[in-house]
């Protein structure tokens, strides 16, 4: 398969299997807004849940769930009302909307077009006579705009209550703060996490799940003291990553390099441990949820895509179809995020920093005679006091002569000490206000999603030809199809089954933790009451917790291959023998290996299966 | 306790120890939006798989995710750009925007103003002079509109394509029935779910968790075949359902009945089977999940309530602090969703109903000659071809003379049968299209949350003085208290604390399912190893799958009162027999009961103890 066939091929599988489709296409459907279907929708959860067993259960870290509609003080204070922003041009002749850093990078040799300044684009635009996507015309002279990308609504009646979806779940984390630290007992470090929603209102979106308007985000806020935690480097100091670091991207003949976490903090490739740590503890879940690990990298950030607020950062990138996509980005946030709410909003955003032991300091403090102060400079008397209070704290041998002497503004006052009530006083301090760094791995789910699909679909020869000419004696889909056809409806679903009984199959071959169904359950054939033998079995099954999918339709084989194609670990086939000796056959998706099983033993064994605790082929 | 302390209580809990709070605080707060804290996720999550276990896996149904913003087109066809509206009345003098409907229901003996005409609550205001409810202000002569409930956003740059925040996840489901009706083959019924946020604007919100600007539903929409698919009835046949019919409502002295569901649905007190049947199985689902059913009731939609699709409709509706809230509502929609979306988008929203055999119909047809009624009728032609054609199909017999004459728009023309191209054809037809009736049975998640967690809170004697005594040794807590006290912290924690070694608990008797932590793990003291022991069983729970807590802080009896606050249903103690003979104490929230339990054995016992399999009374 060349690239391209791939993606188009996953892409044909995701609408017709129910993994993905546009959403509303009954009205001609909107760019950047995906559905999940029924297998696609289970493949998430079951990703999700993969995740927070990772990044909350085993972190110890906390999880939330914040509206996706919040109040614009909240994204004042973030920065996302003045700099979450995409340059567009509009054409003046067919009104299409375009991303003027996107015309100028398709059309010229410019790279990285977002971080010029407008007025350079629309001069880029002018000298290269670059011209609209859609129609053609000249966009010479036309005005290019920031175009903020929140979707904006209002909260209640009115215009006077603007609200956004947030652009991250982040900032959901972010505004709790004064209470989450409550709940964490007041005590760094501290994790909190958030799965949901998050919304940027792209120009013109493409790409299909890899550029939504509306896309699903994991993002964990890992609190820390910069001056007293530490990470369990130690944990994952031996795992091996791929780093494509700055140094390396900066070099022509830069490629990544292997080397293990502990390596890449001890050389300072990676600037944090905090980060490192992350990399380190992620390497291991890509592999578990099934990203090929021949077609990932860490990259690291140039310095000019590097966010105003990040220290340094890396993103886990994953190739399909000869792009490499990001898939998550490690941050760390430095105290950018608390100290600007703490600004903006009213209320505390620190942590109280226990001494060991409580200290003592002396602290110089003035308390100015106003009513010498006032007579004497009049309305400058206020500042003259704050002055005096700024210099006491800077530097209290000021304060030694019988005069001292501040500036306001250029203007020279000198006051008598004694009219100054200076003193130093000894306080006990039992500790000190800090605000907490933050350290971010924020992994984009519908991305996720997408990359394991795309490097689990796979196509090979089953070898199961005899089973797959099986016949079909249940004469339902043939029934089906003869009406289908006669209704005028389409023929997509036939054709696309008629596939099956080639030797070429398509597999999916996900891990069991992520699958959609875990075992499937068919009778040989609908009749002599194997039908209901199956139906025992598959309820059996889905009350030990698994989820189980049903099918009498069509041959045994060709029920394999739908199976294979949703990513299905083990089909069990319900026959003459079970009826006779309660046994099952198990076959497994990858190897097509089969064994027979005790019925009473099945759920076990697919637990067993699941857990990789065995194999078809061993048992 | 009264009722409203109940409630007060309940909001304080919630806020304390993380279940819920209002988002955005720190900023103000935002009138409708909460928080689910740690606590309250975790619950929410449990909640939403257990409804997922009996709604989708149980019932074997599909499950989807659509996107919470959706383009205008797919709310004109639904209804919801014309019709989800309140009525607003807004003060001359503050400013302040109301429901005009609630301002006459609080200040006359009106009930349901909400079905009043605006024209007469405009009437009603001046005539009982009523006022702002903000400042008093007369609000005679005031215009009340109608306010729509949707939020509205634009997708993309500029207003050429507005979108909305979905008022129900049904719209998701409706709008992608064409593509989900071929992953169901074709067939019906089948029942397509989702669980997610969805979004009414309200002009002024209150009531905390029970009436919420962005809250979850989870619905269910079953598609079925209105003459050939009926419930599995007999399933639930005998489940006892309290049920408050219309006409107990419109009686007097009428109180809801107790009756089983096959009853219910023989006498036709519920009108649809269906909705018999979802009442049922939703009954035992409501205990499942820890529903006081003694202050739970299924009361029928009056006339006047009906929304104007529905045929008949049921909440659920449980009692908290006094009020009775709806938290499901079971509606029979008919084929009114699909219909519309059928007028309005341009794809087929029925499904194909095969005939046991094809049948050969015959079928009236017109060809009419154009060249002759052109001519004759002028720009009426077109219009003479469809009458002729309509003609045809009610009255062939009309077509048995010479001439035929047709009324169009008043006036009669008459065309002789030899121009119209008359003609009656055999044809084979293999089945006919239908639309698809809907069943919906339509949950509020986080009315199930705050309903569950209401029901649940309770206060209690522990009968647990001795241990509650036991010091602390780690000294931990308390070098944290003075710390928080001399920086200046809210004493909050603290005071809260101080309660816990009272005899009177407060308990959320959480069924083990839903508990956000299944077992906590208590070192007697953080010495002598007895610290590393419980992290490692900690560990060791956490891997067999189970959600864990760990605590360290304060006498054990504190410890016990924190999570039984919490609803923890089991705590494990590790002491100095732990040591020597690998046991730990495991303690019931509940009946408070203890018992020792092998190290080696804890995870098995939890298992079952949270399966209702023993007790640790029993153990």
């Amino acid at each position: 398969m060349t690239d391209d066939t791939a993606t188009d091929r996953l892409t044909e599988l995701a609408k017709r299997r129910g993994f993905f489709f546009q959403s509303s296409e009954a009205y001609g459907g909107v760019s950047g807004f995906y559905v999940y279907g029924p297998e696609g929708a289970t493949l998430k959860e079951n990703l999700e849940d993969a995740w927070r067993d990772r990044f909350v259960r085993r972190e110890g870290h906390m999880e939330i769930e914040a509206p996706n509609v919040m109040p614009e003080p909240v994204f004042e204070a973030s920065g996302h009302l003045d700099g979450f922003d995409d340059m567009i041009v509009e054409c003046p002749e067919c009104g299409a909307s375009h991303r003027a850093d996107h015309i100028v990078e398709d059309n010229t040799d410019i790279e990285e077009a977002e971080s010029i300044a407008i007025a350079e684009i629309e001069e880029i635009i002018a000298e290269n006579d670059l011209v609209c996507p859609s129609c053609g015309t000249d966009l010479a002279g036309e005005p290019v705009d920031d175009f903020n990308l929140m979707f904006e609504t209002n909260i209640g009646p009115g215009s006077s209550s603007p609200g956004y979806l947030r652009p991250e779940t982040a900032q959901g984390i972010f505004v709790e703060f004064p209470r989450l630290k409550e709940y964490a007992r007041g005590q760094l470090p501290f994790g909190v996490a958030q799965i949901g929603a998050a919304y940027r209102n792209e120009i013109s979106p493409r790409k299909g799940l890899v550029r939504l308007r509306e896309f699903a985000q994991a993002e964990l806020e890992h609190f820390v003291d910069p001056e007293t935690d530490e990470p369990d480097l130690e944990s994952v100091e031996d795992v091996e990553v791929t780093l494509y670091s700055e140094a390396r991207q900066d070099d022509d003949d830069g490629a990544p390099v292997e080397m293990t976490v502990g390596e890449a903090v001890e050389e300072g490739v990676v600037g944090s441990d905090w980060v490192g740590y992350y990399l380190g503890v992620a390497q291991g879940w890509y592999e578990r949820i099934g990203v090929d690990m021949d077609r990932f990298r860490f990259r690291q950030h140039r310095s000019g895509e590097l966010a105003h607020y990040a220290a340094d950062c890396w993103d886990a990138e994953a190739e399909i179809g000869g792009d490499w996509i990001e898939i998550t980005g490690f941050a760390y946030r430095g105290d950018y995020d608390l100290t600007k709410h703490g600004e903006y909003a009213d209320d505390d955003f620190t942590i109280f920093r226990q001494y060991d032991d409580p200290i003592t300091v002396e602290r110089a403090t003035v308390e100015p005679d106003m009513s010498y102060l006032g007579p004497e400079f009049g309305g400058d008397a206020a500042a003259v006091g704050d002055a005096l209070e700024a210099l006491a704290e800077r530097d209290r041998s000021a304060f030694e002569d019988d005069e001292v002497t501040v500036d306001v503004d250029g203007a020279e006052y000198t006051v008598p000490v004694e009219k100054t009530g200076f003193a130093v006083e000894e306080v006990t301090e039992a500790g000190e206000h800090v605000t907490p760094h933050v350290v971010e791995p924020s992994f984009g789910v519908d991305r996720l999603v997408y990359t394991v699909l795309a490097h689990s679909l796979t196509q090979d020869d089953a070898g199961e030809g005899s089973e797959a000419s099986a016949s079909d004696t249940s004469g339902d889909s043939e029934a089906r199809s003869a009406s289908d056809h006669s209704s005028g409806q389409s023929p997509r679903e036939e054709a696309a089954s008629s596939d099956d009984e080639d030797d070429e199959r398509t597999v999916l071959t996900l891990p069991p933790e992520l699958a959609p169904t875990t075992v499937a359950v068919f009778p040989l054939m609908d009749k002599d009451g194997l039908g209901e033998r199956a139906g025992e079995i598959a309820e059996r099954l889905r009350r030990a917790g698994f989820e189980v999918a049903e099918d009498a339709s069509g041959s045994i084989g060709r029920r394999y291959r739908r199976q294979d194609e949703v990513g299905t670990p083990y089909c069990v086939t319900v026959d003459y023998d079970t009826l006779e000796d309660g046994t099952v056959t198990i076959r497994d998706r990858d190897t097509t290996a089969q064994a027979r099983v005790p019925v009473d033993e099945l759920a076990g064994v697919v637990a067993d299966l699941r857990a990789g605790e065995t194999t078809v082929g061993a048992l």
